[in-house]
């Protein structure tokens, strides 16, 4: 199916809004199997409007069109729309309805300008917005098949995902069940990740599931795609699969679907009835910043320290001044204890960076130190990554976490991954 | 001037990179009060370039390209741009020998499908990238003249500067001296400043300068644009006007140009010889995570300290637990005292955020008492701010950051902002 992207407004044109909805849109098609062919943006202008929709009903087969739905006088996609195909705007008084409805339950009085979301083009079906009070709606304009969304990026991720996706799957030959798998991982790169899955898509019948992969450093998702016409079968159907990407991958998974490392961490704590100390070097409260805002870190996380040098942490922890200026494994140990004996919590996670020299260059680079004490002891965890600054402490901040998180589920903390150089 | 932005590659068709390039380079033409009207996405696929090029050389005077200079054989703008133009692919020598050289300075031998990113349309010009190994180059395919630019941001944002706008602003009538002149301000919305700065431009010749907000929450970035024939002269004439920028903004003003906040307090805390302590509840790490990675920071951040209860900030600071739990700037101030005291640094900032009840509501908004210790004793301030967690979160960081700022250049650090309630 040959679909085109037509996102509108003078925000996004002007660059002064960046555009996640159009990489929302494209990511979720390409997830359920369908492609995108070609983006338009235009502001919110009749002239360009009208011309971007007539080019893309001449040349696309779906268009999903993105923003224009609102009360104002520069919404303009119903006007357009209407005019693009020819028939006249009409009242759909369901809609109107639950707009006043949708005011009524706030104890606020609808104003006179939100009648115009009403307001759709002849014959077009209404697509339900259950969380805003502009409706999308769909229509054929031309050869192709029109999805008007609302900008509003929540109000358009579920309508995508609940009005129009099925709509496009059943359009393409009642596939319209789809199924996506996602794994996390930390540690390898995704070129290996491809490697080490080869032909595993190959458990389930043939074509059902196609496999993605989605980098942000430093973590990689691999996605399994699915599509059929049975939910029920399809999840069937995926079960090898997804034991057999949990077995090569291994304990570089992370957390699967929505779980997040920190997610699997505090879980983890939670049942035991543990908490959490942090210390940190050069990542300066980057860790901290990742767990203590979640809701599950409530009762768990209990302090953090961040400083620039080893020997400020020493002090912080109460720890004697060390003999000669090396830092390493045992140091990091050293103040994972002290941290844990202070706070009273039952895990600290010490993570030291030093990094290279004074600038960024190609071998710029860091040694990395972790301690973890608990009840059990203490272990240590050592290793060097490249790059640059940023890149070292997104790195060491992970190989922190995932430490943490391995030692937390009995797995080896010490296993080496792609990122790091010795 | 009418100006299309057409940019390439299936990573951004497909939504797996967000398009931050276009916003980039649309964002640039609006600052240099040029407009951009269409905007087009293809993917590295012949047919649909070869289309995109047609259709934007029809409608558009100025054109950007962006992406597909790479030497990989899914990078085609070189050749697309030449079949559109009817002309033939011809090896630059120039640049041919610099990235010869590129690679020899770097100690490597370049390999052979590189010498594809000296291939140009006959009769291009040549766009240098001192930083890469894709130069642009710019040419006219019917009735526009079209600029080809690097997918990799940091090159093409050089390109779009040094280049291309020059290039863009000569054609549009000899005033290609441009100037932009941002303030960032912290506690004013958007709406306030725009009626605050109302005429200013005046103040300068009719029509020269353009003024513009960014809001990026909780900082807003007001930009005054200014275009003409001569750089000096355009210096001069914006002085009256930036003057009363500041003089109508005052305090609000948080940094200018490239400053930032940070840069700000971290460059005023170097002047005097002092240092810096921070400790924060709900905050969670992230103002910590704001000071401490930057260069700047060096000898002047010694320590973070960073719970979710305020309790266990007092015993972290080695204070007596509190006698009853009622939670104040009091507290803020005594947190802030002890820190200070602990660390032997010269400033201690504490920031403690209550935030309401459980849920994110309407409604839900938390109460922040913020404390500064300095040799000169220490001081308080509180507010109350609504908004969801994140948007507390945030707010409550810019303004423990901004009462030091105000404290640190001796400025009122009660002045009521627009984001409080009380």
């Amino acid at each position: 199916m040959r679909i085109e992207i037509i996102c509108t407004g003078d925000e996004i044109l002007s660059g002064k809004t960046i555009n996640t909805n159009y990489s929302h849109i494209a990511r979720r098609l390409h997830e359920v199997g369908l492609g995108v062919e070609w983006g338009t943006t235009v502001g919110d202008d009749r002239r360009n409007l009208l011309d971007a929709f007539a080019r893309a009903a001449a040349r696309a087969q779906a268009v999903i069109v993105n923003g224009g739905l609102g009360p104002t006088v520069d919404d303009l996609s119903q006007e357009i729309a209407a005019r693009a195909a020819g028939v006249e705007l009409v009242l759909n008084a369901d809609w109107f309805a639950r707009m006043e409805d949708y005011y009524r339950r706030r104890g606020r009085v609808m104003p006179a300008n939100n009648r115009k979301q009403a307001m759709l083009p002849a014959g077009a079906e209404l697509l339900d917005n259950p969380i805003g009070t502009a409706c999308g709606f769909a229509m054929r304009i031309g050869g192709a098949r029109f999805f008007f969304t609302p900008g509003v990026p929540r109000e358009l991720r579920r309508m995508l995902d609940e009005q129009i996706l099925p709509r496009l799957l059943a359009a393409g030959g009642g596939q319209h069940a789809i199924r996506l798998k996602r794994f996390h991982t930390f540690g390898l790169g995704e070129s290996r990740v491809d490697e080490m899955l080869s032909g595993v898509e190959r458990l389930a019948p043939e074509g059902l599931v196609k496999i993605g992969f989605q980098a942000h450093y430093p973590q990689l998702e691999t996605k399994l795609a699915a599509r059929g016409a049975d939910a029920e079968a399809l999840a069937v159907a995926l079960v090898p699969v997804e034991a057999e990407v949990r077995r090569r991958l291994g304990n570089f998974i992370v957390a699967e679907d929505d779980e997040t490392m920190e997610s699997v961490i505090l879980d983890r704590l939670r049942r035991e009835g543990g908490s959490l100390a942090l210390a940190e070097t050069f990542t300066g409260g980057a860790i901290a910043a990742r767990i203590a805002p979640l809701e599950a870190a409530r009762g768990i996380f209990r302090r953090a320290l961040a400083a620039l040098e080893v020997a400020e942490l020493r002090v912080a922890c109460n720890l004697a001044p060390a003999k000669d200026a090396t830092t390493d494994a045992g140091t990091a140990q050293a103040i994972a204890g002290a941290l844990r004996e202070t706070t009273g919590a039952s895990h600290a996670l010490a993570a030291l960076v030093l990094p290279d020299g004074d600038k960024d260059g190609v071998e710029f680079g860091g040694d990395i130190f972790i301690g973890i004490a608990s009840s059990a002891g203490t272990i240590g965890r050592s290793a060097r990554m490249l790059g640059g600054r940023d890149w070292l402490r997104l790195g060491a901040g992970e190989m922190a976490l995932d430490s943490l998180r391995r030692h937390l589920l009995g797995k080896p903390v010490d296993e080496r991954i792609d990122f790091e150089r010795r």
